[in-house]
């Protein structure tokens, strides 16, 4: 079957120079949204992951009971920019049966991947498939060797939970970040944030921003906006209730009540 | 496994006065980021499904080479909101490979299904799997029962072509919009359009706010504000490429000679 979107944009692979022109300044504060209109330094432009002639392997490490939109969100970005394969990983390999019983797959088995360039791991309520001494140390293996590790919502527990984020800042889903810290990692609020090879993004649907992120970080600005201009991401939520700062009070008290410990970024998953 | 997130709002399934209190006008027009501060008209309060008590069946209609995150994204919203449960469907049953070649399921298999509340068609580039005389009488036997009819990105042209779209405004994937007009739909370029019992949100993406609409319409704005703080949809797009119109010119161009006919929303998904 055709599919349209696929190598679509054969002749920008060596427009390098236009397709980092807008790339966007990341040090892990918050991304601003205005940042695409600032000019790529060269320190950026070297984070560049070579010319769109050499493939980039892409894993997501996914799991028994993981939260499908953490991974589905990057994936739609990734999948679509040039050159790039996107694997999917788990601790059993096959299919995997997510949160809310939904499969997912196919997946090569954690342990028999060698080495990737990218490590993406999505988060879930229940990271109880991945925080194994046998899986994390998988985890860990990979990242050793990757030139980015990341992860989406409470994926960063996972990689903290692993050892590779101690000393670095990450960002977590709002309710969970401080738990970040008993792992020796730094919280940062912000829904994307870069530290050093170390990229994540904040609760679930900060995966399409994180994957829109990492896609400007591998392949340049051009390409990144592109797949932004193909997926429609023009978002325009018809409330304003995504984060606790802004959620009308009634609704924020509600969550804080149900998740124990969120008011300090301190719910915990199931481990 | 404990599922945190589930049926976390027991105590709120009564609260329908407050559940509908800052619910949305929606007329067809974009809904303004704003809305969520207006009251709630009796006419619209009209509109949400009985009490919560009552459960919602919400039919996924998906298949073959389908796009993932047309129905993840709006099925994080759905699947979170009380009493009500996700269902998918496809021509055929069982896993579906969409795609890129990722497999989801398990699905009942549409022509088994005999009611729901609200049936959602997902969209693709390649929709051939539900063009087809049988598939198309089971998405028009449905929506003719359903109390909303509803679907992302160029899911609204399987609605189109089956023939309940005549005369009705639907939203569709930029790129794809006026191609609604061969069947008698109206084109509605906004982000989320509401004509009637009819629903729909735009390409891709789109389908997040879509979610959140829905599911205020179903269960009120506060249930539908709780689930967005949950999956911290606060979104912060590092590019500002989403829209033909806000996209860099050099971004835009290259995907309108990559899609033919997209300029003019008359690109041809494939049939």
């Amino acid at each position: 079957m055709p599919e349209i979107f696929d190598e679509t944009f054969p002749e920008e692979l060596t427009e390098t120079g236009s397709a980092r022109r807008r790339m966007m300044l990341m040090g892990g504060s918050a991304i601003a949204a205005t940042a695409a209109t600032r000019l790529l330094p060269e320190s950026a432009r070297a984070a560049v992951l070579g010319t769109a002639e050499q493939p980039i392997d892409f894993l997501f490490a996914i799991y028994p009971n993981g939260t499908l939109l953490d991974f589905a969100g990057p994936n739609e970005i990734l999948s679509r920019i040039p050159n790039t394969k996107v694997r999917f990983a788990s601790p059993e390999g096959g299919l995997v049966t997510l949160e809310k019983g939904v499969v997912f797959g196919p997946t090569e088995k954690l342990s028999d991947i060698d080495k990737v360039d990218v490590i993406c791991v999505p988060g879930a309520l229940n990271l109880s498939a991945m925080m194994k001494p046998e899986i994390l140390g998988h985890v860990r293996r990979l990242s050793e060797t990757a030139r980015y590790v990341t992860s989406v919502c409470t994926g960063s527990i996972i990689l903290a939970a692993s050892g590779v984020l101690k000393g670095r800042r990450s960002a977590c889903h709002w309710a969970f970040l401080n738990v970040l810290k008993d792992y020796g990692a730094i919280p940062d609020p912000a829904r994307i944030v870069k530290d050093g090879r170390f990229m994540s993004g904040g609760g679930v649907t900060a995966g399409i921003d994180f994957g829109l992120a990492i896609a400007a970080e591998l392949r340049g600005a051009q390409a990144a906006q592109e797949v932004q201009l193909l997926v429609q991401y023009d978002p325009q939520p018809p409330f304003h209730a995504g984060n606790p700062a802004e959620a009308p009070p009634a609704v924020r008290d509600v969550v804080y009540k149900k998740l124990p410990g969120s008011q300090n970024g301190l719910m915990r998953p199931v481990l």
